[in-house]
């Protein structure tokens, strides 16, 4: 049997070459345990500085004469996304409106792509965003929306998505990890499987970016989305990036024609004329403030490593996997056991999750809670200990084996 | 003849009801003459500390907890902006994306409620994003743009626009307030026209909301949109506000399906199924710290009152106009001189406009250029002072008296 000692986690954490990296970040929470960073991440400690000198330094001081260090905040930030996390060289990314309108809008200039084709194929373990947006499509355009059946724990199965892509397919579009299950696709094969039937591929790589490794540009994908206030740490709601491999880019044109696409914005022409860069998948004026804590995210990321926050984020579920299952027999895993198919997060079923959620909370853990009986857990590779892991599950382990979750009302009121 | 001395300028402050309030904005500029209020307004101290606030409290300490704080931002920021400035009784209003996704979003909606109606009708002086926009849609759905010739001066003649809306007009979509001459359009007119024809109206308010009366609900307007960055002071690329007139809500339906206006967003359910209220015209995620500095600089316009705003407007774009007719001979005003049909921003012909612009720079005075001759100062009522009006006119004339712009290039490079 394995140690499952408190001092075996401590051992991890003393082992860990990203450990100095936690203070970097703000933790002015009293011991809280937060296992909800792929729903929000943490504040940089640098995000704070950084959107403290752009408000008081080029908001108040600058004043419009600052618009030459932000008009290319969105490339510049969206290079540094390519560059350090998605595998993408320059030009090919920009952080631009919400992951939901990029969707939107890199849907809309695939389907274009591809007018004689009917078919959009996604899973039905797809986020609800991109569910939505592409069931609008669908009913705008008179498509049919394919959508596969993924499993609940081990995600989508790849011969069932071979079975939906056809000739008639425009676009499939699938998140790279699951944000319920965290089940991780391969990237390389969806891709081959799309191509194969003359398709183009949109990957939502919210619930990946930042946490495993994305080789946009080596695998073939064709456009991706994703959104950086979750692993990226970049604040709440913070703008969403876009990427558009390069070689598609002048034969692609996105629906909303706005003056950040245009050429030479400042004259203001009197027709659309959009640059020949990844700009011309930008619409209006994007958000600095929140641009700017972005970058300051992202750079800490880029410290870290990506490849080192996927060796530490595979330890950190494999860890929360092995107590699980030792202390937690009433609870079923939905999360795949094989660390090369999950992403950074776990999910356990349980019939009572959401009263072990709110007791968890209590006990000054945060857990996310998905309806109907699933207790997501994000342990976010940057910012999360092994002692984290260790004593959340051994809060847990004591709310069900002393059933102090019954006192919790069993009803979910809204979940926020 | 009028008095033209400094000393009536400052006689003007000390009787200005609104002097106080220029106080609750940041001033770190060694005496900079801020005359670019229309393009990008001053910070708000209030604004500052609110987003400190949010950053260290919500986001830092509270996580992703805050969203029971943040989830109803968008319509309460959205209220907040209907009562103290549109004229918009609550539940129609909401902050979300930018102007041009807004305008996007809407004009989508306008056009599927009108679908045998073949033309969207528009000014050639309204804003480029808002021409770029219709421009995208009627490529994209093989419509006619039909574009109103504006005067250089007096915007937009109402009997060309009466002589261009018809029964094949699905949507009129003009701004209040143009961009380059400050013209100001009669709203319920305007509303009259689109309607006598069956067609919908969208207003672009970006320059007029918070510097003039706006009157959506008594005018009968369908829908607006309009920016927060400019009188509103909430900041670079602040989210923007769009209004939906409550009886429309429900037979109108826009495109970009996100989880933001689905019913019980977070059952996450299959399909999408939007709410009753204004809500159902947002889209994805929020940018909450962006929006909450909205809310304080909307606070702020309350406070002063759109009323005495407007009162000081018209006073000081009436100085500024008064002491340009006696001291720049050599500029002509392209700026209605009826202060009823201007808003709160004058522009200024001369061929060197460039040229002043960088010597009004280097005096201290942010003036706003647009190719290809126009100076276009921009006096923000809350911020802005008699004696700040009468600064930058001296100087000036100086310049153009002493021709000292003559040491600039000629040719602009990139306005920003």
């Amino acid at each position: 049997m394995t140690d499952l000692s408190r001092e075996r986690a401590a051992a991890l954490d003393a082992a860990d070459p990203l450990a100095s990296l936690r203070d970097a970040f703000v933790h002015d929470d009293r011991g809280l345990i937060y296992l909800d960073g792929n729903s929000l991440g943490r504040l940089p400690k640098a995000g704070a500085e950084r959107i403290a000198q752009v408000v008081r330094e080029e908001w108040g001081a600058g004043l419009v004469r600052s618009w030459s260090h932000w008009v290319d905040l969105p490339t510049r930030t969206g290079d540094l996304i390519g560059s350090a996390l998605l595998g993408a060289a320059p030009g090919q990314v920009a952080v631009s409106d919400s992951t939901t309108v990029n969707l939107y809008k890199l849907a809309v200039a695939a389907l274009d792509a591809r007018p004689d084709r009917t078919v959009i194929v996604t899973d039905d373990d797809n986020f609800p965003t991109d569910r939505y947006v592409f069931e609008g499509l669908a009913a705008q355009r008179g498509l049919e929306l394919r959508v596969v059946r993924s499993d609940i724990d081990e995600g989508l199965d790849l011969d069932a998505l071979r079975d939906a892509v056809d000739e008639t397919t425009a676009l499939v579009s699938l998140s790279h990890v699951a944000y319920r299950s965290g089940a991780l696709l391969d990237m390389a094969t969806v891709n081959e499987i799309a191509h194969g039937a003359g398709a183009l591929i949109l990957w939502d790589l919210c619930h990946s970016a930042g946490a495993v490794p994305v080789e946009l540009d080596a695998t073939g994908a064709d456009l991706a989305v994703g959104c950086t206030y979750k692993y990226l740490n970049g604040g709440p709601g913070a703008p969403a990036f876009l990427y558009v491999r390069g070689e598609l880019r002048s034969g692609l044109r996105q629906p909303i024609w706005g003056w950040f696409g245009q050429r030479d914005q400042f004259e203001m022409g009197p027709s659309y004329d959009p640059v020949r860069g990844v700009e011309r998948f930008l619409t209006g004026t994007p958000a600095v403030v929140a641009v700017a804590a972005v970058e300051e995210g992202v750079r800490l990321l880029a410290e870290a490593g990506i490849g080192r926050l996927r060796t530490k984020g595979v330890a950190l579920t494999g860890y929360l996997i092995e107590l699980a299952g030792a202390w937690l027999p009433a609870v079923t895993l939905a999360t795949p056991v094989d660390p090369a198919r999950r992403g950074s997060h776990v999910s356990l079923c349980h019939p009572e999750a959401w009263r072990l959620a709110q007791a968890l909370i209590e006990e000054n853990v945060i857990p996310d809670y998905r309806a109907p009986d699933r207790l997501r857990l994000g342990p976010a590779p940057i910012t999360t200990r092994f002692t984290d892991v260790w004593d959340a599950l051994d809060r847990l382990r004591r709310i069900v084996d002393d059933k102090t979750y019954e006192r919790f009302p069993a009803e979910p009121s809204r979940v926020t």
